[in-house]
């Protein structure tokens, strides 16, 4: 199976990178987790980039905040799907690192999820892996069931706590 | 190889729409066009959604303005990766349908580009089937350098119109 | 009298809506609560709204976070009036919830009250269901009356503390 | 069956409000169209407000633009149902108008639709109705059925120029 | 003198309220304070209101939150000088409050002040008495050099800690 | 009666100024216009400001756009009430000038009208002014009797078109 | 005296570009123009970045819309000073470009001018290399005073057209 | 060396602006510290601009919030390169101070770094420097590749620790 990079451009964005490493491990889906930096180690985050596809990366995950470039910094050089988490910082609520994320110009995409949304770019990459591979596709489908149970036994909670007979 | 759906919530809709299947086009990527709402038709949605991976299809592209809830109504229906488009409206200059479209919870991922991010759409869809698909994958390099190309021309004429010797 | 259903994303959403189930209440309203996802649980979610004019239910609150479908996926589902609270999620200060639940699309109308408005939920479900309903009418207005009192009340109290004589 | 009023604060506004005119009209609902401004005819808006219920009014639904008191203002003076629609102006895309309305203070609830959201400010006043009309209910079922035809409509013809086979 | 009325819409907005009010007691500026909704009691606003230039007030702060209606219904019934302070309340950070309360239709004024910003409206209350009143007019220009003087005291300790010689 | 000096900081704003000088003219308010920059002419602005209550000014009314520093450098060199227009310019809808004449810190205030609304800066001009001049306090209450006619007369014409009867 | 680079991301910012070409020859200092594509030509943008000192280049100018990342990928391969100007685009107004040209987290510093401001990227970029260059410095003055200078022939106009006497 | 001076509009920016000095002092880059309140001693932050330049220094960074206008207000009263520092304060998040700082209009540029990017105007006035200072300029190469390796160490520990093998 492919792997997925999960890279982040500071380790003060490990917390929300975590989530998206649990969530892989939980599907069982190889990963990587590197710090570069598209600003600060600009040729190691390139020269991962560039060289992912060949080291069998399928998906990389970009985790930044603020004018987050990583996510497009790695797009620009890689035709691999890249995955951009924008990041929530010290001001602005995150609302720059998503329009710095997601509004990406013509010819180089970046897959934005929500704000600090690791868990929804580890299952996006998931399911971008899981076109090649029935059984990884399956889990998908326990995952959403089993999501969806637990959001039927809240449910019954709730009912049997709120609505009498 | 897999199709793309490119699914829009309104004939409204279809200019930025065909961009994405023109861009499909031109990667000789097999997809279909459907106008699904999430609001008026949403069985129709539901049930393109259920039925997309058996019948084929590899990523799922939809495109819808103010509060975009089809690429969420669609991903909330397969674990096929959906990429979502937010599409500029009448007012809040497209504001709405991002954020409706990228703030998905966790659970349910929306790849979600740009405001009228069409092309980015269509290219992020050929990188994920370029991953089982050698030949795409090679397109795509293809194409990044066609496009490299283009802006070093550019780069070429505004050289020779501005910086004399 | 008709009954008020008050759903919810996600039992985190439980504080909201237990205000407005404590509004109804204090009207003596009946009312159900359930927990139905637009995205993990859209079946429910649609099954219920396309069943709750048979079910004697006359409004149906719907309070959702972030890129908040919820109240489009049931006001899509039905023609009952549709009350949408827009919640206040880690990030964004409620403005995506706000976007995505009110620029709903022409056709399908989701009457939307402030962000965390649980209590404005409840008294516009009552106002609806007081239009065939006298006693209910004649509460809505002792309310007022006594919300008046309160105010004025305060207002003496500011009154006797800060303008002497 | 009880009626609908229209308000709006000014003549300027006249466009937008025609279009719920014409959407109750469709319904055979009967309306009023009234000028009231919060702002330069408070009493008007006041004292229709106050007798709205005793002539028979079932809701009320007021338009306005920049900071847009009028519903609120309405809705301080009745307890029907207000339905706000936030108007465009010529700045700020109708966000002062969209949180003029919306965002009431617990008490006094507004039913706020989109932005320019005339025709789903009728259709929510039609809902209301219809809690205590059968005939009415019915027609909103027609409605939507015909809105999901022409959506089939238009997609069959998409399908049948971009789908081949 | 002419008086000021300092209103506010509810009594938690009494601690941005007695900001204003302890400015006013700092000039000897005669005040009133007064809890008064433009929601809940309507009505006492605008009998305030409509008497106060013959109750012999010069000038009428009005402080509130969310959709701030209160120095527009407060403006609507007076050609007295109405001072708006916008106050933040639990979400969207005073942008509702703000907007309501500055984006007023032509014909009816009101003189806005920065979020919270209570001693402002205080200052500027006391500029607009202070055109009739010399001793005001001294007292403020008092006021200004004593806080030029503070500047001046705080970039002297700044300067004598940080600049060397 | 003092006058009021309507500034802008270039001529390009004169459209939106003359609103104001007509308005104050309607009123028989003597004013000066002026062109004065806070940031080109910054001596000239400082030096009008200084004077301009020995020159029998009353208010000054500033209008600027963008970075929107005029208004906040007049009230920074004179204790006369300064009104604030926010200018709408080519990007940002206004909310640039708006946040820069309005979020003034303590201590300085400015009066702050909605973005463009020169002609609700003249009316609180006039309601100023009108605290010591009572032929103007009678003027301003004809006008808004004038502009309450027109509401209503319009609102006539409407009731006339649309409600049969 | 050291030249001046002004870059942008593609040849329809040309129109823009020019404001600052044509700003710096009036000026008299040397400049080139070049289109590099953060995302398309990242080899080129960084190849120019790298060699950028060495080849006598005092001040880089980049000019960018959308996710504008230029600016901030110029910024990591060099440590001249760079002046980012962000541009405006079909949705958003800008802000995109904004927040991702001035939000760059610490370390790798961007100038940032206004939207769409090359007039002032242009003298920004000869106020740095006036430090060093008095004759500059001088034309700096002269051009502040011409500018002065034509404030204050307008201002001379609208008062001679305005206030009498 | 030419200095840098550190202006802050009040002594509670101190926090933000040290950390500026603490990094000017990293470089030995001399500078001044004062507090010039744009508002409350105009005259002072004027003549501080107006002889900076002749006082030796090189770059005058701004810090302060709100209706930023510090820098403006220096920029207007000097051709010396101006830093603009916009600060979060209590409300809004600090895009009222950064839209004040960065949106000026043409003639007056301010060079506008990230909201409370005390960090990176230290770093930019030490570029500017660095252009007619080699020293300063290989201390800036050198801080660069030391920024590197920290980034190169915490993702080799975060290698280490994530990726097994």
């Amino acid at each position: 199976m492919k792997k997925v990079a999960i890279i982040m451009g500071s380790d003060s964005d490990l917390p929300v990178a975590e989530k998206a490493a649990a969530k892989l491990a939980e599907f069982a889906v190889p990963f990587e987790v590197h710090i570069f930096s598209a600003h600060r180690t600009p040729d190691e985050a390139r020269q991962f980039a560039r060289c992912a596809r060949e080291r069998d990366f399928g998906v990389i995950i970009a985790a930044a905040g603020m004018a987050a470039h990583l996510a497009g910094a790695i797009a620009a050089n890689t035709t691999l799907p890249v995955v951009g988490i924008p990041l929530k910082s010290k001001s602005l609520d995150g609302v720059d690192a998503l329009l710095s994320t997601v509004q990406m110009p013509s010819g180089i995409p970046v897959a934005t999820v929500a704000i600090d949304g690791a868990v929804n770019a580890a299952l996006l990459s998931v399911e971008i892996l899981a076109l090649s591979d029935e059984t990884l596709a399956r889990k998908l489908d326990d995952y959403r069931a089993a999501e969806t149970e637990k959001v039927l036994a809240k449910n019954a909670a709730a009912e049997a706590r709120f609505n009498n007979i």
